[in-house]
Parts: structure tokens; C-alpha cells; sequence
């Protein structure tokens, strides 16, 4: 099952990996990207526009969905998919970050968590298999162990207790999800998650025993949590190293093009995060030199798109000065045009390290990125300077 | 050249339009409906979903444009069309009804308006050629004189003072817009406004003045601005038998589904109304049964669309419970998917209003649009009842 799961199409000779993923809502080419789509929605974009940002997979967050609109509703709808009209792939992640960093945390023991919805207070428990029947309510194609993600810096006795109770919930996460089926008809993966913080003793322990319990993916998490990228780099390709070759490997919450473009140097098939659609409401936009703030006054007239040559649909339509425009007038317009440049930027990083890696140039791919990027002097520029 | 900008195709038996309006950039088919887009952009949509809505004219406001972007920048971008990447049809009202509702008035007099930015503070002036002026560089089709719109209610002393300073303007305006060109290449027209509030006599003595200077088309101002419906109607009628046959008549502001069906009733050609996208955003519908508040609890887990057997983009993808869940997270795809659904309804009932005047039928619709109507109690709830 793993096997027809996972396809390793290439390793490049530089270590980075093509290959694919097959669910029942469509393939996924890796390395892969997946917007972030909180509340069964990427903010501010439709199915149809996400669908023409060559998005191939979308992750929504357990946490969220879990409490608003809650399992009834998307139960009813005949899970996520069917619920916000996206017909490709989903991930939910196990609300495992979510549960350790939004809420009032009222109690965490050996079992599970109880915690405080962040917005209404009210009082709920995650255990581990708790966690893996909301999964399988919500009926993302890939969903993921319920985790204790220790955050940064955490002493090594905290961190070792996290990696200890990672473990053992993967253990009974791994158990209910043999026990239970799918409940819309279609199969579920289930990945495993690796804690361990910035200690590689931790690390190695932790990988050992998630992979003793064999799933269809490996994610690294507890990384992209406040280190430095150096720090993150180093964890991250000392982690891939350790994981199976003939598995996905997904790095959680990661990240900025260069973090991306580096992990995948080091391994990785599959990354999340909400910087390009969250700098994109923002006003951040990202171009092959650097990114640009279309707050700036520089661009009061600037008929030209965000980026010349680009063909997503706002870089067809809309120059930056009416962008810029937009923006100040607090239209929702903008960000949505940033969103889906930003994610088609994104899409296109993707696809073009991918043909690299099939080529064995991901050397080159990766030279030729960092010496495009001429400055991004312009991003940090969030104030009007000269009208 | 008026003759070749409109065409009068049929007067119904019942009084009832339909026409045809030929600009440079379309042919606009009437009656019609102008969604409004103050700022150059139909709050949360693109050019693309108001094209597929088959919205077929913009309205764009001369008083906020010229404060923000400023004429400068949609100078450079050769008009608001290439500024908002909308290639049909636009009208720009003069600024008028803004100058004195919106902003902190300093100065009325005789030759113009001296008026603080809502938003700044900043002090400007505005008289009848310094207007023709600001549509000339805005650069839509159809420009509307400067007026003064008098508020309701008014004595009669001052809506004939007002009435008294809209027939001199429009004079201005007329004589500074025959002897400018137009910036961009294409022909402009101009509509008079008739004010008069709602006394007969002064709506009379306004249309001869008007009239006796020949525009290309003439609006009915000072109405829908807090009188009652039977009086806005009444007056309505009243104004519209004054004016010309062979020229296009413009309800200025108007308004609900059944404030249009009436004027239009009562011979009128072209509308325009924040209602249907303001409406929109806060989560009402229109529907042929009357309205919907998508906040509203019992939609919790209905998986209908919003409309039945309606073909708009929002109806063909979403459910009534997914849009709910959406409102109720601030995300901003509700807001768009609901006035995306609202400007399909309203153009469908303008295109079956005029079919029915061309087959003489326009009675038997609009008693069938009150008759559809069953109830909108729903629209009336708009806190949770039960969960």
C-alpha cells in the first residue's frame, strides 16, 4: 500500500528528491508545497482560483475545523472536500501545534491535552485517539499524528519528555487509525510526526521510535519555531537523514523560498506554510529578485505588474499601481491578487527545483535562485517615504 | 449623435423601457443596473467576476477618486478603465451627493463647494468645471454634471435655493464640457440631473431648466434619500413623464429589487444602488422567494446553494452551510461569493424585466415578482437562534 503510496522518481546528486504522491483526489508531483487553508479555506481565494495557482494539495488545521464549524457540520457535507468545493488532495494537520500554542492550556498529562478554545473558552480534550476519529470526520486524503510539539528554546528534560509522549501517542494514534476506516469511501494516509527539538540525541530517538511503527509518512517537526535558520537547516538535513528513503518526508511549517529551496537540499518532499498568503494580505509580494511591499510609494504610478513575464492571473491584470491602490483603500481585492501571485510564485519554485532535481541540476537551480534575488530592500520599507 | 447613444426599443403597454445605450467601450441594453464601484473596483470582486456576473456598466465615484488614487495616477494609467483593468462601460457621478454628505463642509456658495477630505482633512473646492475637469481625467463614458443634492427633508425655500444652484451649474458644465475634449481617445457623454426634492413644482421648473440644455441623458437626483417608498415613487413617475422620450433616464441611488421594479414601472432606463453588494458582505441574499441572512443558525448544516437552480459561480460551488461558516470566521471569500450571487440576481432581473417590456408583458412580471416573494422573515434574523 506504502509503496503505490509513494513514488521516488529521482534523487538529485546534490541529495534533493522528485517523486509523487498518489491519493484518491489526484497525484501530488513533490517537492510540494501546500497552502495553508485554516478554516477549509486558503484566505481569501476560491476552489477555482487555488485550483489556478497549480495548487496540487491543501492543509487545513484539525484544530480549527474541529471547532468551528465542527464535525457535525462537515460530517454532513460529506467531509472537507465536498464541504469548501475542493475537489484535489488535503492534509489535516493533528491540531498537536494548534492545542500547545493558541489555547489557554488547562491541563496536559500521559493521555492527552485539555484545553480552552481560544475564542469562546470553552472546555475541550484531545487524546491521541480522540485526535485521529477527528480525522477521520474531517477526511483529508493525508492526516497526522497528534504530537507534542516543545517549543523553542525547551530544556533538554522538557524536550525529552515531549519526544517520549510523541512517541507513545504515535503508538495509540497508529492503533486507532488501524482499528477504524474512512468514513467517505476513500483510503487515508496517516504520517508520523518526529519531535526532538534542536537536540540531535533527541532527534535520533525520537525517529527511531516512529519509524518502528511504519507509516506513510514522516514529517520533522518542532522546527520553524523561533531557532535560527542555520539551526534549522542543520536539524533538519541531520533529521532527513535518518528517515526511511521510500517514505515522504514533510517538513512542518516551512517556509520563506530560501528555507524551502535549503530543505530541499537537505532531503525534504513536502512543506506548509502560511507566509505567502499571510505576507500577501500584507502587501508582500514575492518576485524572482526579492521581495517588493506594494505600500510603497514608489509605486503610486507604476503601471507595471508585480512582476513582468508572470503569468498569474493578477500579474495579467492589475498593475502595482492599482494594487498599491487597492491596499490603502483596504479593499479585499488586494490581497487576494497578492495571494494568488504569491502562491504562484510558490508553485512555480516548486515545479522549477523539481525539473532540476529530474535533471540532476538542483545545483544549479539553487546557485541560480540566490543570485537572482538582487535586493529586498524595497520589503522592508512599510511606511509611505515620498508622495 | 444623441440619436446613435440611445435607443428607444419598445415602450410597454405599461409605461415600461427598454433600450439600448452605445458607447466606445459596449453597448449597454436597459433597464439597467450600475454596481458601484467607489474606489475602481466593486468592493471584493475582480473585472473578471463582474464580467461573468454580466454586470454591463460600472459606477465610479468622482468625489473618492479624485481624492484617492488622484487624478495623477489614473492620468498615467490612460483612464480608470486600464486602471481597474475593466474594459466595458463606466459612469461617474459628479460628486455631488458626496461633497455634501460625506465630507466636513466649509463653504457653499454660488460658484462651488469648498469641502474638507473625510479622511485627512485636507480642504478642496469644487465648482461645475473643475468637475467636468475631474470626469474628463477619470475618463468614463457617461459623466454626470455637478449638483447640488438637497437632503430630505427639506423646506421648500431650500430645495428651491438648491433646485435654483443645479440648473445654474448644469449650465457651466455644459459650456466647460462642449469646450474640452476627452483625454483618452474615446467620446464622453453628459447627463443632467434634475433636483427639486419632492415638491412638483420645483421638480417641473428643474426639468425645463435641464432640459433646456440638451444632454445626452438625464438623472433623477435628490430622491431615495430617506422619503418613503409610495413618495419616491410618486415623484418618480412624476419627474420621469417630464423628460424626453428619446433620451435615457437615470434613477439615481435606486435601489431594492422592488424600488427598480416599480421605477422602472414608471419609465425609468438606468439605476444604481450600493444594495446588493453592501447587503452582500454582511451576509443577505436575494433570492426570487424574497431574503436570506446566511448568518442565520438554521443554515448551520444545509448543504442547498444559496439559490436553487441558479447558475452563478457562488451557487454552483457553495453550500448555504459552507458560506455561513465562512461569515461567521471573517473570511473574506463569504462576503465575495454572496455579492457575486446578489449582482447575478439583480441582472437577471433586469434582463427579465426587459424581455417582458419587449413582449408587452411587463405587467404579468411584476406580478410575478411579488408574487415569488413568500417571505423574508429570514432576513430579519440576524443572531444565532439555535445551534
Amino acid at each position: 500500500m506504502s509503496a503505490e503510496f509513494f513514488t521516488l522518481e529521482n534523487v538529485d546528486e546534490a541529495g534533493a528528491r522528485a517523486g509523487s504522491l498518489t491519493t484518491e483526489h489526484g497525484v501530488i508531483e513533490t517537492p510540494v508545497f501546500m497552502p495553508v487553508g485554516t478554516y477549509g479555506a486558503v484566505k481569501s481565494l476560491s476552489s477555482n482560483e487555488l485550483r489556478n495557482t497549480r495548487t496540487q494539495i491543501v492543509l487545513g488545521n484539525a484544530y480549527h475545523l474541529y471547532l468551528r464549524p465542527g464535525l457535525e457540520t462537515i460530517s454532513k457535507a460529506g467531509g472537507l472536500q465536498k464541504f469548501m468545493s475542493w475537489d484535489g488532495p488535503i492534509l489535516t494537520d493533528s491540531g498537536g501545534f494548534q492545542v500547545f500554542s493558541l489555547p489557554k492550556l488547562t491541563k496536559i498529562d500521559d493521555e492527552g491535552v485539555t484545553f480552552q478554545d481560544h475564542i469562546d473558552g470553552s472546555t475541550h480534550r484531545f487524546t491521541p485517539s480522540k485526535v485521529i476519529d477527528v480525522e477521520r470526520s474531517i477526511g483529508a486524503d493525508i492526516i497526522m499524528n497528534f504530537d507534542e510539539c516543545a517549543p523553542y528554546p525547551s530544556t533538554h528534560e522538557y524536550a525529552s519528555e515531549a519526544e517520549i509522549r510523541t512517541a507513545n501517542w504515535a503508538a495509540r494514534c497508529k492503533e486507532r487509525f488501524d482499528a477504524t476506516e474512512p468514513l467517505y469511501g476513500y483510503k487515508q494516509f496517516l504520517f508520523g510526526i518526529v519531535q526532538g527539538s534542536t537536540y540531535k540525541d533527541l532527534r535520533e530517538k525520537s525517529t527511531e521510535a516512529i519509524r518502528a511503527l511504519d507509516f506513510d509518512g514522516y514529517a520533522i517537526g518542532g522546527l520553524a519555531v523561533g531557532e535560527t535558520p542555520d539551526m534549522m537547516y542543520d536539524i533538519c538535513g541531520f533529521n532527513a537523514s535518518l528517515l526511511p528513503e521510500n517514505k515522504p518526508r514533510y517538513m512542518m511549517g516551512v517556509g520563506k523560498p530560501e528555507d524551502i529551496v535549503e530543505c530541499v537540499a537537505r532531503g525534504i518532499d513536502m512543506f506548509d506554510c502560511v507566509i505567502p498568503t499571510r505576507n500577501a494580505r500584507k502587501g508582500t509580494v514575492y518576485t524572482s529578485e526579492g521581495k517588493l511591499n506594494l505600500n510603497n510609494a514608489v509605486y503610486k504610478t507604476d503601471s507595471t505588474p508585480i512582476e513582468e513575464g508572470c503569468s498569474c492571473e493578477s500579474c495579467q491584470n492589475y498593475s502595482r499601481s492599482y494594487l498599491r491602490h487597492l491596499f490603502k483603500m483596504g479593499e479585499t481585492l488586494a490581497g487576494r491578487a497578492a495571494t494568488i501571485h504569491n502562491l504562484h510564485y510558490y508553485m512555480n519554485l516548486m515545479t522549477g527545483m523539481r525539473t532540476a532535481i529530474k535533471e540532476n541540476k538542483f545545483d544549479d537551480f539553487r546557485k541560480e535562485f540566490y543570485q537572482s534575488r538582487k535586493s529586498e530592500a524595497n520589503a522592508t520599507i512599510t511606511e509611505e517615504v515620498v508622495e
